[in-house]
């Protein structure tokens, strides 16, 4: 199965979540999210003025997806890879940035946002969450101190499990 | 086989060159392309100073599918599809819009030229670009004219080549 290259919980992941809260009023865009390499939402806000938004995790896939795409362009034209990418709609416009090596950062404005402004504080915002992601330090799972007593529950219940009737 | 859905030859192909390099020019970048949607080359012009080319064939066909695979992206957002991508390297910059229906024009510009400034004059020679399309209209094939004559020698021919030796 694959997991999230990062998890944010408890302390860090309110404090991501206030920092896109402050972009999102800031930069007057209607969805922000931090998004793992691998396409997983690791958090995300939205404006209270913005409309219901769309499927997010989906999004996140295929941004995911177009980001690891695109760095085969970025090889050809002698770049390690693009750490800015801009589509540009009709209405709806979608910037995804580099946060460190294993997240994305995807805003998603309408025109009420210029793209100038939109591009500054995301700039800002991203380097308040590497900043936070650095004091995280690597990922690091909870302790789950399986001791002797859960060995031996364990085994009984297998055992259980598989006891043929007779 | 896959054909290229516009050709643009003889006089149509030296006006889009012309814009091409007039382009090149006012923008000061580095390469300028007009790709089909299906990945193929219509017609490249490259500044003189800059460096030697990538192998451009492989960035049309990659920018091809690209765009082909944001327009997931953008139907979720609710947009028809995204008119202008761009990718920030951190040199090179990939700038890439629709021209008609049919076709992309891809610039490549690095840290000497401002993305405004190429963009603007992006979409000043794609309206001349789109302008000079339409006057083509659809793609005509020129007319082979197989008459009478070819039927019966092609008919010669294949009795020829199937012929059993005796």
């Amino acid at each position: 199965m694959i997991e999230p290259s990062i998890a944010l919980y408890g302390e860090a992941f309110n404090r991501v979540s206030t920092l896109l809260d402050d972009l999102l009023q800031k930069a007057h865009v209607r969805y922000a999210m931090l998004v793992d390499r691998k396409g997983f939402v690791l958090a995300h806000r939205e404006s209270l003025w913005a409309v219901k938004p769309p499927a997010l995790d989906s999004i996140a896939t295929l941004i995911a997806g177009n980001a690891a795409a695109t760095s085969a362009l970025a090889k050809l034209l002698g770049e390690r890879r693009f750490n800015e990418l801009v589509h540009q709609g009709e209405r709806i416009g979608l910037y995804v940035e580099e946060v460190a090596s294993e997240a994305l950062l995807v805003v998603i404005f309408d025109d009420t946002a210029p793209i100038g402004r939109v591009k500054l504080y995301a700039k800002k915002s991203i380097e308040e969450i590497e900043t936070l992601l650095e004091s995280l330090g690597p990922l690091e799972m909870p302790d789950l101190n399986l001791g002797a007593d859960f060995a031996s529950s364990a085994g009984a219940l297998l055992d259980d499990l598989f006891k043929v009737s007779r």
